[in-house]
């Protein structure tokens, strides 16, 4: 088994590689080669049974992706994207990597044209759906995407469903939640804050809260993502049907219930380092979120998130503080 | 007025250009100018008060969009296409004239960076919609497509979606129902019989009917259709919201009750000039599309069809039979 992985160097990217690398093998069947290509070379894993070859390079840039397809994997994380706060800031580099690189991608695996048909698992995004809607979000809602970013995502969904309808290729495409509690240094996205108000806290420090506390999004650890992304790989295609684009489960809490679970786990000292700061912008932002999904396809598929929000700090108190609580 | 019509030499382009040069005005104001672009040069009409351009050329090339955009139209029908059929034959081509013929149009009128802000009527289609569906298709379902030519079309739909919310242009898409009845010879696409089994048998000729008659579609005329464009010209964008996307009214019927509306207008003799000759390549294309919608927005929005199939055969007898029935 060859595994491709675009995007490797991201959040995901690194916590699917190490995944991957722990397990050894992917849907029942030994990792052989593990490829990780991001715009700056990725880092190369540690004590890993199979052969790692990194590649630094644009996937937009067709020689680029025909020269990772030729290699033939068999399956295809393709992760890669510019994030949407910047994707809404530069219209055209949006375009360009998040649509113009998946195409480009699909194109190469198309060009091989000797029957070659990889399993091809594209992270799309909830960034998809636009407000105003319904109090749960079906699986057969339209796609009205209200950033570039959802736009783009929305699109390569699209193209892949019609690439694997022809055999082109086999695509399954998911789309995360907002995906907390995030490591790391506390960033500039709109959806900063909802990782912040836990991850600060139990560091010692204080976050701030831009947004009413009755704010409701929906959730899931960058280890159900890690999860999705694996199941996702080893999902049997005639399962799934033509509708090969799956909102993903996860957690539908408020920021207020956020904050409740953050002090049943840590107590009130950690919960009291949140600071209030309304921010009109973010607000405004935010408010276009959906925040609550049926997702009963994927439910029915296999794929399961955290059952409560008390369960995703819990694991990033363990995949990210030792199982420590400062 | 400056209006520009792409894909102005097709069925719909030439009914479109007759009524805007019957009208002599567009929302209310006087035309002054009319571009007519198509692959091969569209004919000149007659007895037009406007200034016609006729211009041969190909949206998909760059330098093309951006010459007919630097005449600075006010309205732009945007219609040109690769049909249905064909994109399935050939994926590139649909891809290069479909999609990327629609971004060069819209890249062209973003590049002008002046301010200039155009209304873009896109002609969408509701093969942006795929099987299996509810009983009556609402407004905010889901967009699966089953075809290329409806991918492409939906992918369309969420660039001009998103052109629109940045400001670069001020977009609305009407998603035609199918077309009844189109005028001229059989054509081998297939939904060619729908329009077949009314339109021979009032020329005097035998019909093929490839399919059950439980088979159901949304129908409305080419008149219709020039008239849901021309309404979408004039929409006030205020009202329409970020949604810009919109199933246009139509008629549902299935082949049964088309045929019996055949007889009620022009006779059993005529409606005996239908032959069944089952088609199961036919029947299985045809099963996947879509047959009823609640088309409640672009209603609300003042989007008419016609009331019953025997008016849109009314409208053929007097647009194209002169009003007599062989």
């Amino acid at each position: 088994m060859h595994i491709l992985i675009t995007g490797a160097a991201g959040m995901i990217g690194r916590k699917l590689t190490s995944r991957l690398v722990a397990d050894g093998a992917l849907a029942g069947k030994p990792i052989e080669k593990l490829t990780l290509l991001d715009v700056s070379a990725p880092q190369r894993p540690d004590r890993v049974a199979a052969g790692v070859e990194t590649i630094a390079a644009n996937i937009a840039d067709p020689a680029a992706a025909r020269a990772a397809i030729g290699r033939r994997p068999d399956v295809i994380f393709h992760l890669a994207a510019i994030v949407s706060a910047e994707a809404e800031l530069d219209f055209e580099k949006g375009m360009h990597v998040n649509l113009d690189g998946s195409r480009a991608l699909f194109e190469a695996v198309r060009a091989a044209g000797d029957g070659y048909r990889p399993r091809l698992v594209f992270s799309s995004s909830i960034a998809v759906f636009g407000a105003p809607f319904p109090p749960s979000i079906p699986d057969d809602f339209a796609l009205t995407p209200l950033t570039s970013y959802g736009t783009q995502k929305a699109m390569i969904e699209l193209l892949l469903a019609d690439h694997t309808r022809r055999g082109f290729l086999d695509g399954v495409g998911i789309r995360l939640p907002n995906i907390v509690v995030r490591p790391g240094k506390p960033n500039k996205a709109a959806s900063g804050f909802f990782s912040s108000i836990i991850r600060e806290p139990l560091n010692g420090e204080e976050a701030v809260l831009p947004v009413d506390e009755s704010v409701r999004n929906w959730h899931a650890s960058p280890r159900a993502a890690v999860s999705f992304l694996i199941h996702a790989a080893g999902l049997d295609g005639n399962a799934l049907g033509p509708r090969i684009n799956l909102t993903m489960p996860g957690i539908c809490c408020t920021v207020a219930e956020q904050i409740a679970a953050l002090r049943r786990i840590a107590g009130d000292k950690v919960a009291s380092r949140i600071r209030r700061a309304p921010d009109p912008l973010i607000a405004r932002i935010v408010a276009g979120w959906p925040g609550r999904f049926d997702a009963r396809r994927a439910l029915n598929l296999g794929f399961a998130a955290e059952a409560s929000f008390e369960e995703i700090i819990r694991v990033h108190i363990e995949d990210e503080l030792g199982g420590r609580i400062a």
